[in-house]
C-alpha cells in the first residue's frame, strides 16, 4: 500500500515536470500487464458454459448470460462504469486527458460456438479489459479515451459490431443463433433496446482505431514458433451452394452408362475445385464442407446432391475470378454426367485491410517487448472486419496450439496470452502518442 | 352359365378319350389368364397404405395387414384356402393329380417400402392368385400341386423367404422394419408363430421349381419395346462401409497444403470406384448412395466422411476381384489427402443363378403367346435368390414406364400385366408336364 502510494506520487510528480513527457514515455514502455490475473479471468470466465462436450455460451442462452455478467464484475473491478449499448454490446470508458477526442477502441466478444473452447473472443475480451485495469493501476492517463468493448453474438456472424455499422435487416433480426433465441428476441435479453438501436450507431470517426487481440484460429505461429501475428487483413469470403439434379434410380439395376449419378458430378466438383484452388499461386483457400445426398441410401443411385464452396481470400480479385471458373466446371461436369447444375451465392464477406500505421505500432511494440513477430492473413472473421467500415483496424494474433480452434481442444499458453495483452497495451500507448 | 357347363362336360370327355392327352394340350395352349380381373386386383390391393408420397404397405404396419387380409380374400375367391405358415408368409395349394408330387411354387411379396408404387411385389402376387383361378375356373388340373405364396417383408431383406431356407439370427429377428416394429415383433402381428418357426422350413425336393413374376426395376425392356425379361440369375450384391478420417478444421484458416481433408478424400475415391468399374468390361455395378460429412458446416473442413459402395454382378468373380482394387485405391488416396482409410463389409449376398430348363419353358410359353423375350440379370435382389438354394427358380420380367421404381412413379402398364400373367400360367402348364 504504502509502496505503491509513493510510486503514484512519484508519477504526478513527473509528469508535472518539465521531463514529463520522456519520464511518461520511459515508464510506459516499462508497463506491463499482471499476467497472473489476465490468464486467472480466462479460467474464471471458462467456468460459464462449461459442459462434457465443450464451452458452450452461445449467444443469449443462460452461460451468455452469466459469462458477461462475469465480464461486467471484471470491468467493475478495474475500475470502470461498463453499460449495455442498445444493441447488446458491453461497453466500457476509461476518460482520456482530452475528453473530446474519440476513443480508442479495444475489445472482442465471448460467445462461443457450440462445444467451442475458452481462448476464441475470450483472450481479446480479457485482455482489453487487462489493458484499462494495468493503465488505471499505473495511473497511466491516455490522452484519449479508452473504450473496452465486448460484441454481442461474434459467432452467429459479427452481429453485434455489425449492427455497429449498419441497420439491421428483418432478416438478420429474425435469424435463429444457436441458443434457439432469435437475435430480435436476444437483444432485450441481454439488455439491448430494440427501438433504441439507431443510438449504438457509429460512423468515421467515431473512433480513433480499434485493436483487437485473438487467438490465430490457424496453426501458423504455433508451428514457426512466432509469438505475435500481424494481422494485414481479414479474408473476404464468399459462400455458394451448388445442386447436381440427376436421377435417383436402383443401384442394382441401372446400366453404368444409363445414369444421372448426381453423387458423381459433385464428388468431380469437388475435386475439380481444389484442383483450381491449388493450381494458381497464393493463398486463396476453398472448401467443401457440407454435401448432402439425396435419397442418401445404400442401394439408389443419388439424385440430387447439394454441396457447399467457401472460397476466402484477401485478395478482391480472387473472389472475383474463381467463381466464374466454379460456374464452368460445374457446366462441363454435368454435361459428362447427365446431370443439371445450379451455383448460387448464399454470402458474402469483402476483405477488411488493416491500418498499415496501425501495423506498424503492433510491431513497435512486440520488438519493445522481445516478441518475434510476422504478418500474416486472418483466414476467420472477426468483429474488426465491421469496425474496419468506420474506423481504422488493426488486430494482434497469438498462437493457439496446433491451430486448433472452435474445439474443446482450443489452447493458447498462458505465456502467450500475457504476451498477447501486452502487445495490446502498448500498441495502444503508441497510437494514442501519434 | 349353360355354355360354362358343357365346355367343363366337353373337358371331362376329353381327358378320358384316348386323345385326352393331345387335347389338354391344345385346350391349355389357349388358355388366358383373366387380364381385367388381375390388373383389377392390382389397383384394389393398392387402396392399401396409399398416401400423398406414394404407397406405404411397409412390413408389420396396419396397412400390411389390411393389404394381406384382402389378398387372402382374393385366394378365397379364386377357390383357394390360405394359411398363414408360422413365419408369416401367406400359402394356398391347389391340389394335384398327383399329391404326392412336389408343389410347383409360384408368387411375390405385397409389402412395400416407404412412398413406393403398386407394381413391385403386387405384380407377382396378384399374378400368382390369377393364374391359381384361372386354372382353377378352367378345370385344368394340373398334375403337381400348385402353391402360392405371398412372402412376408420382402423389402426388408427377403425375410419371408430367408426363413424359409434358414434359421432366423437373433440379429435378424431384432431387425426393425420400416414400419418401426421389429421382426420378432412383427411374424406374430401377421399371423406367425415364433415358437413354430422349424415347421414352416423348408428344404431340397420339397418343391419342383418357383417362378416369380416381377417388375424389371430397370429400364431395359421398357427402353427396348421387348415384352418379357427371362432373368438369368439374380445379381450378387457387396455392400461397404469406407470411411475417411481426416482432422476437421478452419475452412478459412488452414492453408491448402496443411489440409487432412476427408471430403476431398472421399470425393476422389467415388470417382475412382466410377472409373474402376468402367474400366472393366461386363454389365457390374458400382454406386456411392450415402455420404455423410462430419461436421458437415460450410465452413470447416469435413475431418471424417463415411460412405457407402454397393457393388453387384451375376459373376461371382466380380465380387471378388473389385473391393482389393477398392482397398488399394482408398489406400492410395489417404496417402494423397493425408487422411487415414478403413473399408469394411456390410452385406453380402451371394449371385443366384436361375435354372436353364426353366428359363427355356418361359421362353417357350412367351414365344406361344406370341412375345418378344431377351435375358437378362436382375439387378435387384428377390424372393427367388432364397429359394433357389432349395430348389430351381426362374422370374419373369415384364417392363416397368422408365425403369422407375420404389417410387409413387413406378408405372407397368396393364397389357404388361396381363401378359406377364400368361407367361407365369404357361411356364407352369410347361413345367408340370416335363
Amino acid at each position: 500500500m504504502t509502496a505503491r502510494r509513493e510510486f503514484l506520487a512519484g508519477m504526478v510528480a513527473a509528469s508535472a515536470s518539465p521531463l514529463g513527457p520522456w519520464l511518461r514515455f520511459t515508464r510506459q514502455s516499462q508497463l506491463r500487464v499482471n499476467g497472473a490475473r489476465v490468464n486467472g479471468h480466462l479460467a474464471g470466465l471458462s467456468d460459464f458454459g462449461k459442459g462434457p462436450g465443450g464451452t458452450s455460451r452461445v449467444a443469449y442462452s443462460e452461460a451468455d448470460l452469466a459469462g458477461r455478467r462475469y465480464a461486467m464484475d471484471l470491468m467493475r473491478s478495474a475500475g470502470l462504469t461498463p453499460r449495455i449499448d442498445p444493441i447488446g454490446n458491453i461497453l466500457a470508458r476509461l476518460e482520456g486527458r482530452e475528453p473530446a477526442l474519440p476513443p480508442i477502441l479495444i475489445g472482442s466478444h465471448i460467445d462461443s460456438v457450440t462445444n467451442g473452447g475458452n481462448y476464441d473472443g475470450d483472450v481479446g475480451s480479457m485482455g482489453a479489459i487487462e489493458v484499462a485495469q494495468t493503465l488505471r493501476e499505473s495511473g497511466t492517463r491516455l490522452r484519449h479515451p479508452l473504450e473496452v468493448v465486448i460484441f454481442q453474438n461474434e459467432e452467429g456472424g459479427t452481429v453485434g459490431s455489425r449492427m455497429m455499422v449498419e441497420a439491421p435487416t428483418e432478416e438478420l433480426l429474425n435469424t435463429t443463433a444457436r441458443s434457439g433465441i432469435t437475435i430480435r428476441d436476444g437483444i432485450p435479453r441481454i439488455g439491448g433496446d430494440l427501438t433504441r438501436l439507431d443510438a449504438a450507431r457509429r460512423k468515421q470517426g467515431d473512433y480513433l482505431c480499434y485493436f483487437e487481440l485473438h487467438i490465430e484460429q490457424g496453426g501458423i505461429l504455433d508451428k514457426e514458433g512466432i509469438k505475435i501475428g500481424v494481422v494485414e487483413g481479414i479474408v473476404g469470403i464468399r459462400w455458394f451452394e451448388v445442386t447436381f439434379t440427376g436421377f435417383a434410380n436402383h443401384a442394382g439395376t441401372t446400366p453404368m452408362d444409363q445414369r444421372r449419378d448426381a453423387m458423381l458430378a459433385a464428388a468431380k466438383f469437388t475435386v475439380a475445385v481444389n484442383e483450381a484452388i491449388r493450381a494458381v499461386p497464393g493463398r486463396q483457400v476453398g472448401t467443401v464442407g457440407r454435401l448432402v445426398a439425396v435419397p442418401g441410401t445404400v442401394n439408389v443411385i443419388p439424385g440430387e446432391v447439394t454441396l457447399t464452396v467457401d472460397l476466402r481470400d484477401l485478395a478482391a480479385e480472387t473472389l472475383t475470378t474463381f467463381p466464374p471458373k466454379f460456374e464452368e466446371m460445374g457446366r462441363r461436369i454435368a454435361g459428362e454426367t447427365n446431370t443439371a447444375f445450379a451455383m448460387r451465392l448464399l454470402s458474402t464477406n469483402e476483405p477488411a485491410p488493416t491500418d498499415v500505421r496501425l501495423r506498424g505500432l503492433i510491431e513497435q511494440s512486440a520488438r519493445g517487448l522481445g516478441l518475434s513477430t510476422r504478418t500474416m492473413p486472418s483466414g476467420a472473421g472477426h468483429d474488426a472486419q465491421e469496425i474496419a467500415r468506420i474506423a481504422p483496424i488493426a488486430m494482434i494474433f497469438v498462437p493457439s496450439v496446433g491451430g486448433v480452434s472452435h474445439s474443446p481442444n482450443e489452447l493458447t499458453r498462458p505465456e502467450d496470452v500475457t504476451n498477447g495483452a501486452n502487445v495490446l497495451l502498448h500498441s495502444v500507448l503508441l497510437a494514442d502518442r501519434e
